[in-house]
């Protein structure tokens, strides 16, 4: 075991975070946010302390929207929007806002996100029909969204693009069909193209690929802003939020700002595509290491496997720990895997470095060899 | 006009901002976030990228809320939640949780603030009674807690500590008389002692004294948690937040990092008595240039005026207006008054410099002799 060497030479000394969000950001990002903590360009205040209602605010919101819109393509008749409370509370607006009185929903449900969905919308009138439930493979997969049984009349279905916990995807958008697509993309938006156009309503929280924790990014077709109920709480009102361009209340400032950021930090590098090459490629690296092996097994099955989320199980429970505990005292931290698949989970978004992807299959090839 | 000489010998170059939040913070403070943000404390990554799930998050957190408690002395019967939506979502929030069905709840209104409270709360089942108003007089007044014709077998008794755009406010807190008092104490919370057990619950947004935007404070006693409804949404639901430690799903990870660090700034400089020293020596500056003078006029009666909002109006719109700007050329920032009082508004909460506050009213002298 001879990482910490090619660790040590990471800069700030920084480890590899496995984290699966909050999660490891780019460095020039982190740079710049901290050359603005104590006077952010000559403005004399950090936007820590900058008023949500100044011009300077102003202008970063609206750089992070514009620099969004244009690395996702979204069409003009779309409004991004950033909220609060995370991906959970879109779990209850989602059917408070577009969902009618009484109407039924469809849902797919391919991991843990996709069943908290369930949950929360179990809790509104109508019928929450569970069209594809991935339970009985303990979701390994995740099905075609063509030739589900959607069922007519419904007011919208809703998937989840990648489970963070289970490690499954998808890599395409669904083909519109005269549903309203709704999609849960907090772990993988940015990471590949994406027809927005294809989609009712896409969501995500932002402490993925984004930035850091504290805000959700909505992006809404206008005309759905049409079936937001009268009376709703403010603060859940999806078109108190539009008409307001998120400052309906004192914003998330700080995490809208470092999403700005990373949003220019991928415009530098490539947009979205470049950022699909790569991150293919850095997931190539640990699945190789799985596929040339018969002590790693991959939680999912290769056509779904994500890019983002790679999880997987050593021979044992106690070998995994032992892995864990190894590749963090190489510089490797949070590769433990959720109780609920066991094993290992190498979380590696848009700004984990492909250094890290190899140290990890690096590790694994001589764990494996000195455990195997 | 020559403060540009005062200004210019602030640290990093810093301006005097008075915004009403997000605000000022402790230069210390900002420091020590700039000085983590590459690698916290040896810990290989930034807050910003740390998992919420980690030891070193959890320590965070639970060290904050132990700062506060001591700050405060909150009693071993409530619990401390950071929450996200910002004060506005409380406004729904306490309603949902603790307004038991079809019951009827007081509320007083002494500014923009408890107004919101109002209108929120009227979205729900039973009376909303606003047992006072103060808004003929433009809200420039408290009324005494004690002597108001609060209704018997109400849930719960609402009111605001300060109102942030009137400038307006308590200094004492309600008297326990079988009462719940909640209190919104977004911008004077940890300005002056309080006294805790006097209140049901407490709720504060945090970018005024305590941190940067995206988190708000809610100190609950227990008992009232027995209150919340089944079926509530998940992320709205106290007593699951409650039963999480706030850790249902990812919080404002960084935003609560910051208020753990403005927590220990407070605690070695003397803690909120220290605090409230310092703030009504730093108000007087500049009441007293407004009493000393018959050029400005102060928006809030003397005995209700706020210790963080100072709020005047000069003789004309105009001059409001150049005063805004050439104190905006001095480095003295974000002093435009709210539309609803006109004028000018100073917020100076518990981190704004004296220095700030001498400046502004040698600033206010200054002009007066120029166009008064």
């Amino acid at each position: 075991m001879t990482m910490s060497a090619t660790i040590s030479t990471q800069p700030y000394s920084r480890i590899f975070n496995f984290s699966a969000g909050p999660c490891t950001l780019p460095v020039e990002v982190l740079e710049e946010a901290r050359d603005g903590l104590m006077n952010w360009n000559g403005f004399g205040a950090s936007v820590l302390e900058m008023s949500h209602r100044s011009k300077a605010f102003d202008g970063i919101l609206n750089t992070a929207i514009e620099d969004l819109r244009e690395l996702m393509g979204i069409p003009a008749n779309y409004k991004v929007l950033f909220l609060q409370g995370g991906a959970s509370l879109q779990f209850s607006m989602i059917p408070m806002n577009l969902r009618p009185h009484g109407s039924s929903v469809d849902h797919i449900v391919t991991g843990a996100w996709g069943k908290k969905s369930v949950e929360a919308s179990n809790l509104y009138g109508g019928k929450t029909s569970v069209i594809y439930d991935a339970k009985e493979s303990n979701y390994n997969h995740t099905p075609k969204l063509a030739g589900l049984p959607i069922n007519r009349d419904n007011a919208y279905v809703y998937f989840t693009s990648n489970e963070t916990i289970q490690g499954v995807n998808y890599l395409s958008d669904p083909e519109v069909d005269g549903n309203v697509w709704i999609c849960d993309m907090s772990s993988d938006i940015l990471s590949r193209p994406v027809d927005v156009s294809k989609y009712g309503l896409i969501f995500a929280g932002v402490q993925k690929n984004m930035g850091p924790a504290g805000a959700v990014l909505v992006i809404i077709r206008e005309d759905l802003l049409e079936r937001v109920p009268q009376g709703m709480p403010p603060m859940l009102d999806y078109r108190l939020m539009a008409e307001n361009n998120s400052l309906y209340n004192t914003p998330p400032c700080w995490s809208i700002y470092m999403c700005g950021l990373v949003y220019q930090w991928m415009k530098k590098n490539g947009g979205v595509a470049a950022m699909h090459v790569r991150n293919e490629n850095k997931a190539k690296l640990i699945y190789d290491a799985i596929d040339n092996s018969a002590f790693y097994k991959g939680h999912a099955v290769p056509e779904n496997r994500s890019r983002m989320n790679i999880t997987f199980t050593l021979p044992s429970e106690e070998l995994g720990k032992q892995f864990v505990a190894e590749a963090k005292a190489e510089g490797m931290i949070e590769l433990n895997g959720h109780r609920s698949v066991g094993g290992c989970r190498a979380s590696i978004y848009n700004a984990f470095p492909v250094e890290g992807c190899q140290a990890l299959a690096d590790f694994m090839k001589a764990f494996e060899l000195a455990n195997g």
